[in-house]
């Protein structure tokens, strides 16, 4: 029954410590028509809190879970599954808005999973000043990628208001295997996020022997002068690359599609570059606030899904580009051109490139959170410059509304996780017709991360203002 | 500004591992009849949101946190206290009954504090189906011990209904001192609660010197024959002696002191040992229930304040007896014979020892903890034969009716902590006319503790059935 790991998910068991804990969440919000959520909530429990067993990868427990370095972890069935362990009610104070549940979500975030069980738990809140139901998974990144794991959870929802009840997501049998087990981190449907970012980085580190060669090639394709591509050198040193405590902020905003479409299609761009510029306008009044802005522009790194000019096809493959965010910018357009300029430049050096020269400027890009890590777990300070400063995922969520026991889903946030010289990471998720922004902080770093995601919108509607209805 | 950390205090870091946490808690209950208990919880924050700062030694944070294991730690000042991270809102899931409180207090108490802030947390909680508000404060043993706690929070508290409003308990200032910092485990208040007792053998494996001396005493001391006490070798091995995971439950139970009172009455004992035959007879039937039972009594220790013969006056002294549960008699009446019968040969073998014997007995008695918890840190499992099964402590609490700005404090639980090697902890508080009960135990070991919290009700019914209302 034991069933290896792979390098790569034994990774994020290295990389977890205190206060790196590489679990990623997700929450999930139901308008609640029928009943109450507090009904809904003890039906859930009544329904489940006889369960002794559940179904793969939700019943898998680490054979040696007090060592977490252990170079060839196993994964083995926990005979003694315990429901109520892992499924978990919970409630807001009053009044119930956004604060508190950002409050909640932070604290439960924060909260390192236990190894001698399944890495994961679900946690079902009322108490929403709205009458929602909320729904927060948390699950580590070595049992489950958070792709995967929002994937796995739709499937306990209906495509219809009145379909049958779907059973809870740890009591559907896996799905039939095609290539791979859909635990393992290098699945071919992986997205871009931040855990497909780190595990390519941290893979190509352990076979660190192309990455010379690939280094070399990098260097030939990359010295085009008047280029506005963003080098590793260009991220100013801010607060968003010190290191990290143990405990988080989280904050929510949603902006329907098409908001950003009509920006994208006035301002001839893609929708990434709108939510770059977006995140841009936010940070740059966020630090301005906090007076921690920098000089010069912040600069994000995007992971991105590519297919190299010398891939023989098939397959997906991480890497990233360095993109501005334009915030030494003072006007929305002038932003949304910076973004546009860097991440044009940067798909253009990508399609020049080699596979190897990808993996070695992701991993060259992405050496310093290792190092920062690799430092961090040897109880060292920061000493590494950043290559850049916050990390900004979009990954695609469900695209058809979905629904529970006849109960509409109005949102599904991605809460990521921070890793030593990345206190702030900004995760987006689509759903239907809408982005869904999650953005995780560290505690000690970002006071009132609320007003970043407030900042955020005000970002959108200035841009709004630029390209849609000057 | 830096105050060194007596080597007692330090201990209670040095055994803190993510399984065995040394924070106390407290669970305090107020009825709430001015207002509501959410308008109670908004107003708290609203009150201290803007605090920066507080009272020593709530505001005493580790100068070297990542390094528990210094043996020169110094507490220094948090000159970035941040008041909403210590004091925090929750609410209790629908329908709010004492189901739901145990399991939040179960989780909150399961995680460690954070000892790169001062290491202490106060929970303000709503959603009691009663609508009282309660509060559960966690602090850990190294910067106030669990009685010095209770002490410092009641002075939060009005001894009249009309009282003014007092400050929250990490604005008073600390009362003035007489010979020890009120932190230090060593105040000479201190009464004998389970961690005074882990401090007592802590303490004298430090300075083992004089032990080998004492157990020469302690031996022509005690081999007496036909006496019923309780040796070391007596307590059966159980599931009460094993390794604990780091998942606690918790459950309360309330009794007036009237009822006991009675039966100590009438059966001439003490009422501690009314007590332990109230735990005698609950834990015979929970364990029953779980078929795991031993054939011999269960043998709990029970921390005590002695003034040793020798002692020449002044101060307690923090030693400890083994009494029998008499879990192995099956009606009532037996098990409280089988108690008093130990209690008096144990009480009788202390009055005859000296201080040297009395440290040496109290070392020897709980070096099973202390050589589990070293073993646990080696990674090691158990390998050493209990000398008794569960501590049962008793501390003093407030004797007069406390007020919190006009509504009146119900009850006042403790929360202890546990040990590898003791899955299981029971203490008791006296308030005003009522003695309240906090059982802690390991989730791993111990299913549904809410069962042995009734069993023990069951139990007292029983004793007072037998003893009082024949």
């Amino acid at each position: 029954m034991a069933k290896w790991l792979s390098p790569l998910d034994a990774m994020f068991l290295y990389m977890e410590t205190p206060d790196s804990m590489m679990h990623v969440g997700g929450l999930i919000e139901i308008e609640v028509t029928k009943g109450t959520a507090g009904e809904m909530s003890r039906q859930i429990r009544d329904e489940l809190q006889e369960m002794s067993s559940a179904q793969p990868p939700w019943n898998r427990k680490l054979a040696t879970p007090r060592f977490l370095k252990n170079p060839a972890h196993r994964w083995v069935e926990d005979t003694e599954f315990d429901a109520m362990y892992h499924l978990r009610r919970a409630a807001l104070p009053t009044p119930g808005g956004e604060r508190e549940l950002g409050v909640l979500v932070s604290r439960l975030h924060s909260r390192p999973l236990d190894f001698r069980r399944p890495p994961w738990e679900c946690y079902i809140i009322e108490g929403h000043e709205s009458g929602n139901l909320i729904i927060y998974t948390k699950v580590h990144h070595s049992l489950v990628d958070g792709y995967t794991a929002v994937k796995m959870l739709m499937r306990s929802f209906s495509n219809t208001p009145d379909g049958p009840d779907e059973p809870f997501f740890f009591q559907i049998p896996p799905e039939p295997r095609r290539n791979k087990p859909v635990s393992d981190s290098s699945d071919e449907s992986a997205p871009a996020d931040q855990g497909s970012f780190v595990s390519a980085v941290a893979g190509h580190w352990m076979s660190a022997r192309d990455i010379g060669k690939g280094l070399g090639r990098l260097a030939r394709s990359r010295f085009r002068k008047h280029d506005p591509i963003i080098t590793v050198l260009q991220a100013p040193r801010s607060i968003l690359n010190g290191r990290i405590g143990r405990n988080r902020r989280f904050a929510t905003q949603q902006y329907d599609f098409a908001r950003l479409r009509a920006i994208a299609d006035a301002a001839n761009c893609t929708l990434n570059d709108v939510v770059l510029a977006v995140c841009g306008g936010g940070l740059r009044s966020y630090l301005q606030s906090i007076d921690a802005l920098p000089a010069k522009s912040l600069v994000a790194f995007v992971p991105v899904n590519i297919r190299p000019k010398d891939d023989d096809g098939g397959g997906n493959m991480v890497g990233g580009m360095l993109a501005s965010l334009g915030t030494d910018a003072d006007n929305a357009e002038d932003r949304l051109r910076a973004v546009v300029s860097s991440t044009s430049a940067a798909k253009r050096q990508m399609e020049n490139m080699t596979r190897a020269a990808i993996i070695a400027y992701t991993t060259y890009v992405g050496s310093p959170l290792m190092i920062q890590t690799g430092l961090a777990k040897m109880g060292l300070g920061r000493v590494i410059p950043p290559s850049f400063n916050v990390v900004i995922s979009n990954v695609p969520g469900p695209t058809q509304p979905l629904y529970f026991r006849g109960n509409r889903l109005t949102s599904v946030y991605p809460v990521s996780f921070l890793m030593h010289g990345g206190p702030l990471n900004i995760t987006c998720e689509s759903y239907g017709e809408t982005l869904n922004f999650g953005f995780v902080g560290c505690r000690d770093t970002l006071p009132r991360l609320q007003r970043l995601a407030l900042a955020c919108g005000e970002s959108l509607d200035e841009l709004e203002k630029a390209y849609v209805t000057p």
